[in-house]
C-alpha cells in the first residue's frame, strides 16, 4: 500500500476554493505555522521526559547495584549483585519488549527506516499512531535504563514524527477526540509535510542539531525543495531544541544556560588538527567503513535468522530478556575481571568504586554503567592516561557484538550511540598508537580528535547517511574546525562500506520487502518503455457506474489497487478515483437514484474518514441498491498526471520521485487507458532486473 | 529564453544507450566525480588568486597613502594624499568598470541573482562564459582594492559557477579548444548539475562553509533532491575549501594549518549567551529587518533611476568613477575629522598612524582602510573600549549610503561584506548600550555577540536568504553555540523585511523582468485551468515536413518558441522537436531526398553545437532543397511530459518546478495539440494577476 502525495483536484475541491477568500487562505497558512510551532515544543517536551526518566532510573539502578557490591565484597556474596543487576535489567527490558510485541510492533528499532519509508510514500501500518508513540517513549526509557546497547536518539526522531502526525490532524482517533481545528490538513500530502517537520524536530532534540534536522527531513522526503515548508521545518527544529534546553537547564540547576543543546552533546572540542594528520583520518575512515560493513553483515545474518525462526511473539520477548541478561553478565564479568582503578577526582561525575579500593573508581564500570552518552563523552575527553588501551579493547569487542545482536530486537532502540561508542573506543586506540609513535609531539597528545573521527567513521560506515549526518555531527561537536575532516571521513567510510553491502537502514527496509524507491532511475533504462513496466489489464470504471460494478471491482482481491481510471462511453480517459473515495461514496449511499447531486456529500466527509478507512465488508448494500448508479464525476480527479505508452522508465521514475505519486495512468494515442504504473511496479521491475543480473 | 532541463529521449539517444555497456556507464559516472573534484580545486585556486591580489594591492595602497600623509602632516600639503588616494582608487575602479561595461556586463554585481536565474532555468546570456569569469576576477580585485563598499564573496559564487560550466564541457569556445572529454555532459541538464557544484564551491571558498555551499545550491536549484548529485556537490565544496586553506596557509607562513577556512573568517567566538538576552537579540532582528528593508528601498530607487537615465555606456563608467572618488573623499575626511587615537599594540596587525601621534593608531582608518573583512573582524572582536561609540556612528551612517549606492554599479561587487560591516557596527553600538545599562554584569562585557547578531540581522534583512545563510554564518563563526539565536534572528529579520519589500536579489531580478518561477504556485489557483494559461494557437510541424515549412516556421518572429510539437497526418501528437535541433538538421542538410537515414547525423553533432547555436540566416538552403523533406522522427522527443487542457495551474506549476521544464504541450482528449505552456506563460499569468490585484 502506498500513500498519496498528489492532490485530488476534483469539483468539490474547486468549489471549496472558489468560496475561499484571501483571508481564509492566509488563515490556513497561519495554522501551518502554529502547528509546526506546537510540534517543535511538544517534541522538545517528550525529549525532556525521556531524558530525565533515563537519568533518574540509571542513577537508582547504579546506586542499588553499587551498594550491593560494596556489601558483598566484604561478605563474599558476589552472585547477589550480579543477580540483582540482571533482575533489574530484565524487568525493565521486559516492559519494553512486551509493549513493543503486543501493542505496537512498528515501534521496534530506531524508527528511522519506518520514517524513511513513510516520507518516501510507503504506507507503513500504525507508524504514526498514538499507541506507537507511547510504546516508543516508555520502551526507549526502559531499554536504555535496562542496560541494552542502544541509544535514545533514533527513537526521538520517530517520536517527533508521530507527534507531528497527531497534532496536525487536530484529533485523535484513539481517544475519540475530534477538534474543529486543522481539518484542511487531513490528507496524506499535508500530513507528510508535518511529519517532515516532526522528524526534523526529533533530530534537533536528539542531537541539538536543528540544521541537521532540517537536512535529515529533506534528504529523506526527497521531494522538491519548497521554501516555505523548509522555513516551517526550520522553526519547528529550533523550537524543539530550545524547549529541550530550557527544561534541561532547569533540571541541571543552571536555568537559562542554553548553550549546550541536545540529548547528547559531545562536550567541548577545543583542539585543532594539522594537515599531515589527514592521511591518518582517512585510514581511519577506511577502517570505519570496513567495521561498519562487518556490523551490517553480522546484523543481516542475525535478522534473517530472526525472520525465519523467531516468529512467535513469546520467542521475541524471550530473546530480548536473554540479551538483557547476557549484557548485564558480560558487563559484570568485565568490570570484575579488569579492575583498572584510577584515583577519584579526575572526573567530578564519576564515583563508581565497585571492586576498587576506597578513593578510587573502576574505569570499566564507567564505560558500562553510566548512560551511554556519558561513556561516549568519557572516551572523547578523558585525558591521555585516564583509560588504558587494554581496558578499551576488552570493552569494545564484546560491546560490538552485543550492539550487533541488539539492533533488530523487539524494543525501541537507537543505533547512533552504540556506533559512536564503538567508533570512539577504537578511535581512541588509534590515538594511543599515534601517541606511542610520536610521543613528544604536541598534536599527538590530544586523543579527542581521534576518538571523534573514529566515532564518525564507524557511524558513517554503518548507517551510510550523508549530508545530514555530517551536519548533525558538526552541530553536536559544537566546533566547525573539524567539519572538513568529518565530511571527508564520512564520505570515504560510506564508499568503503557501500562496496560490501547496504547501509543498515536500507538493509532492514530490503529485508522487509518494502517497495521504497531509490534515489535515481536504474542505470541504462532509457530504452525501457512504460508498456513494459505497467500493470495490465487495468480495471476501469465508467463515469456513472452501477453500484454492483463498483462492489465487484472493490471486492475482487486481484484489483486491490489504490485507484481506478474512469472512462466514458467511448472508452476515453476521464480521470482517476481512489479506492477510499469509492468506499465513502458507497457508505454514504451517494446514488443518483436517491437524488444524489442536490444534497451532495461534502468534502468534510472525506476529510473526516481520513486516514482509517473501513473495509468493504462493513458496507451494507441492499439488493435494490445494487442497481443504482453513482455519479463519480464530481469526485474524480479529472487531470491526474498521465504518461504515454512509449515514455521511458527514467522519465516515469522522475515523475514518481519528484511528485510523490502513487500511481500513474498510461494512455495510448487514442486517449484510452492501456495500463497503470504503481510504485510497486517500478520496484518489482528493478528487483527482477537485479535477480536477472545475479 | 529558457534552459531545457528535460532529457531528449529520441531514437539517437536510445541507440547510444543500447550500445553502452555497464562499464561505459560507470566510466561516465566516474567522469562526473572527476569533474566535480576539478571544479572544487579550480574554484579554490581562483579564490586564492583573488584573495592574495587584494591583500597585496591594499597593502601597497595603504603604504603609499600613509607615507604621503606622514610627509604632508609636516609640510601642510594634505590635499596631496587625498588626491593620491582618489587617483589610486579611480584608476583601479575604472579598470573594473571598463571591463564590466565593454566586455561582460553580466559580471556586474554579485552574480547571485544571475546564478539564481540560471539554476531556476532562465537563460541569462553570457552568464557562464569565460570572458565573464575574467571580468569577474579582475573586476572584483580592482573594485575591492579600489576602496568601494563591496565584498569579494558574492563574485566568488559566480566565478565558481563559470568554472564549473567551463570544466564540465571539456572545451572552451573562446579559445577554440575542444577536448575529447566530457562530451556526454554537453546539454543544459548536465551543465546545471555542475553549475550547482560550482556555486557550492564558490560559497565554500568564500565563507569556508562547505555545508552552507551545498545548501545554497539546493535552495536555489530547487529541483528534487538527488542524493548522488548532492554527494558530488559536497565533495566539490570540501575540496574547494581545502584548496583555499592549503594555499592561504602557505601564504601566511604557517603551512598545514587548515583550521581557519574561507576568504572571510569571523575570528574565534569563545563567549556564550544567557537565555534572557534573547529578547534583546530579537529586538535587534526587528531593527535589522527594518534597516535591510530601508537599504533595499533606497537601492530600488537608485536602480530605477539608473535604468531610466544612465543608459549610455560611458555614463555607467563615469558613475563608477564618481562613486570611487566620493568613497575615498568621505573616508579621508572622516579619518581626518575624527582622529580617535589608540596606543599601538592592541592589535598586532594595525599600524595605521595617519593623523595620530607616534606610537598610536587611528581607529577610523582601521575601519576604512583595511580590507573590509578585517574591519568586520575588528568590529566583532575589539575589546570593550577599543572603539568609541561615536567613531562607529560616524562610520556606519555614510557607509550605509555608500554601500546602497554602490550595489548595482557596473562593477563586480559583493553585498555580504558591506551588510555584515553595517550590521556589526550597529550591533556593537547595541552592545555598548547594554553595557551602559548593566555595567557590572559579566555577560554584558562581551560585545562580540551583539556585533554578530547585528551583522546577521542586517544581512538577513537585506538578502532574505534562508537556511543556507544561517548555515553559512554558523560555519563562518566556527561556533555552534550561536546557532539558535542566529536562526531565530534571521527568521525574524526576514519576516520584518518581507513586510515592506522583496529581498535585494529578487528585487533586481524583478527589475530586469526575468521570468523566474517562484517557490510555490499562486494562491487559490486550483480553478485556473491549462487552457487559460496556455499559448495558442500553436505552430506545429508534421513528422516529415518540407524544408520550406521548417524555414517559414523558424523565420517567423512570432513563432520564436524553443520547441514545436510534431503531429502526424491525423493531427495526433507525436512528440516535440527543439528549435535548435531543427537548425542543426537544416545546416547538415539531413534531407530524405539526399538519402538521409542511411548515413544519419550523429548525436555528437548535436552535442558539439551546444550551447552556441547559429541563427537561421547563416544557413543556405537552395531553391531546390526547399522542396526536400526532413524526417524528424529519429530526432524528436516522442514522449515529453504533457498535460490535459483541464489540468489545474498548481499541477502545471509543480511539473515545471519539480522537473525543470521549459515547455509543456497541452493535449485534448483526441490526443491533439491545443496549446503550449512555457515558463513565460506562467510568469505572465502571475504578473497579470498581480497587476489586476493592485
Amino acid at each position: 500500500q502506498a500513500l498519496d502525495y498528489d492532490t485530488i483536484e476534483n469539483e468539490l475541491h474547486g468549489e471549496e476554493e472558489r468560496k475561499m477568500s484571501s483571508s481564509d487562505w492566509k488563515w490556513i497558512q497561519f495554522q501551518r505555522w502554529i502547528i509546526c510551532m506546537l510540534i517543535g515544543i511538544m517534541t522538545g517536551i517528550v525529549a525532556v521526559v525521556i531524558n530525565i526518566c533515563i537519568l533518574e532510573l540509571t542513577a537508582v539502578k547504579m546506586h542499588v547495584v553499587e551498594q550491593a557490591i560494596i556489601h558483598c565484597v566484604k561478605n563474599r556474596c558476589l552472585y547477589v549483585p550480579l543477580l540483582l543487576w540482571i533482575a533489574i535489567n530484565v524487568v525493565l527490558v521486559t516492559v519494553a519488549s512486551l509493549l513493543t510485541v503486543f501493542v505496537a510492533p512498528v515501534a521496534a528499532g530506531s524508527g528511522i527506516p519506518q520514517i524513511k519509508c513513510f516520507l518516501n510514500g510507503v504506507k507503513v501500518p500504525n507508524v504514526v499512531r498514538f499507541k506507537t508513540l507511547v510504546t516508543k517513549v516508555i520502551g526507549v526509557i526502559a531499554s536504555v535504563s535496562g542496560g541494552l546497547a542502544v541509544g535514545k536518539e533514533g527513537p526521538m526522531i520517530h517520536s517527533g514524527s508521530v507527534l507531528a502526525a497527531g497534532i496536525s490532524q487536530g484529533r485523535s482517533i484513539s481517544f475519540n477526540l475530534n477538534t474543529r481545528f486543522f481539518k484542511h490538513f487531513r490528507n496524506d500530502r499535508e500530513k507528510r509535510d508535518f511529519v517532515c517537520a516532526g522528524a526534523a524536530a526529533g533530530v534537533s532534540a536528539a542531537f541539538g542539531a536543528p540544521v541537521g534536522g532540517v537536512l535529515f527531513s529533506l534528504e529523506e522526503a526527497a521531494s522538491f525543495w519548497n521554501q516555505a515548508l523548509t522555513w516551517r521545518i526550520f522553526l519547528c527544529s529550533i523550537l524543539s531544541s530550545y524547549t529541550l534546553n530550557f527544561f534541561m537547564s532547569i533540571y541541571h540547576h543552571h536555568p537559562g544556560d542554553l548553550a549546550y543543546p541536545g540529548l547528547i552533546n559531545f562536550g567541548k572540542f577545543s583542539g585543532s588538527y594539522e594537515g599531515f594528520e589527514l592521511p591518518i583520518f582517512l585510514l581511519m575512515a577506511v577502517f570505519g567503513g570496513l567495521s561498519g560493513a562487518a556490523f551490517n553483515a553480522i546484523n543481516h545474518k542475525i535478522t534473517v535468522f530472526r525472520l525465519k525462526y523467531l516468529k512467535a511473539k513469546y520467542f521475541k520477548v524471550l530473546e530480548v530478556v536473554f540479551v538483557a541478561a547476557v549484557s548485564a553478565t558480560i558487563a559484570f564479568v568485565l568490570i570484575y575481571w579488569n579492575p583498572e582503578c584510577k584515583p577519584l577526582g579526575q572526573d567530578p561525575y564519576v564515583r563508581l568504586q565497585f571492586f576498587c579500593n576506597d578513593g578510587e573508581y573502576n574505569t570499566m564500570a564507567v564505560l558500562f554503567f553510566t548512560p551511554p552518552e556519558e561513556s561516549v563523552k568519557s572516551l572523547f575527553h578523558d585525558p591521555l592516561g585516564a583509560l588504558q588501551p587494554l581496558t578499551i579493547v576488552i570493552f569494545v569487542l564484546p560491546y560490538f557484538f552485543l550492539a550487533c545482536w541488539t539492533y533488530g530486537l523487539q524494543v525501541p532502540s537507537g543505533l547512533f550511540i552504540p556506533s559512536l561508542l564503538i567508533g570512539a573506543a577504537w578511535g581512541r586506540l588509534v590515538g594511543n598508537c599515534v601517541n606511542f609513535i610520536w610521543p613528544d609531539d604536541i598534536w599527538a597528545q590530544d586523543l579527542s580528535k581521534y576518538a571523534l573521527i573514529g566515532a564518525a567513521a564507524q557511524l558513517g560506515g554503518t548507517v551510510r547517511m550523508t549530508i545530514s549526518l555530517t551536519v548533525i555531527l558538526i552541530e553536536a561537536t559544537g566546533n566547525i574546525t573539524y567539519s572538513l575532516p568529518l565530511m571527508a571521513v564520512l564520505l570515504l567510510a560510506k564508499w568503503v562500506g557501500d562496496y560490501f553491502n547496504h547501509g543498515i537502514y536500507d538493509m532492514h527496509i530490503h529485508l522487509n520487502k518494502v517497495p521504497i524507491l531509490p534515489w535515481e532511475p536504474p542505470a541504462l533504462s532509457t530504452n525501457i518503455q512504460a508498456r513494459e513496466v505497467m500493470g495490465t489489464p487495468v480495471v476501469t470504471l465508467r463515469t456513472v457506474p452501477l453500484v454492483s460494478d463498483i462492489c465487484s471491482v472493490l471486492s475482487d482481491p486481484r484489483n486491490c489497487h489504490s485507484g481506478y481510471p474512469i472512462t466514458d462511453s467511448e472508452g476515453k480517459f476521464r480521470g482517476v478515483i481512489l479506492r477510499t473515495q469509492l468506499l465513502i461514496l458507497l457508505k454514504h449511499k451517494e446514488f443518483v437514484e436517491r437524488g444524489g447531486s442536490s444534497e451532495r456529500i461534502k468534502l468534510s466527509v472525506f476529510r473526516d474518514s481520513y486516514p482509517r478507512y473501513f473495509p468493504l465488508s462493513v458496507i451494507n448494500v441492499s439488493e435494490g441498491e445494487q442497481q443504482c448508479h453513482v455519479d463519480l464525476r464530481p469526485f474524480l480527479n479529472p487531470s491526474p498526471y498521465t504518461i504515454q505508452e512509449n515514455a521511458s522508465l527514467p522519465r516515469i521514475f522522475r515523475l514518481f520521485r519528484a511528485l510523490g505519486l502513487r500511481h500513474l495512468v498510461v494512455l495510448n494515442d487514442e486517449y484510452k487507458v492501456v495500463g497503470m504504473i504503481s510504485r510497486k511496479d517500478i520496484w518489482k521491475w528493478e528487483h527482477k532486473e537485479k535477480q536477472h543480473d545475479d
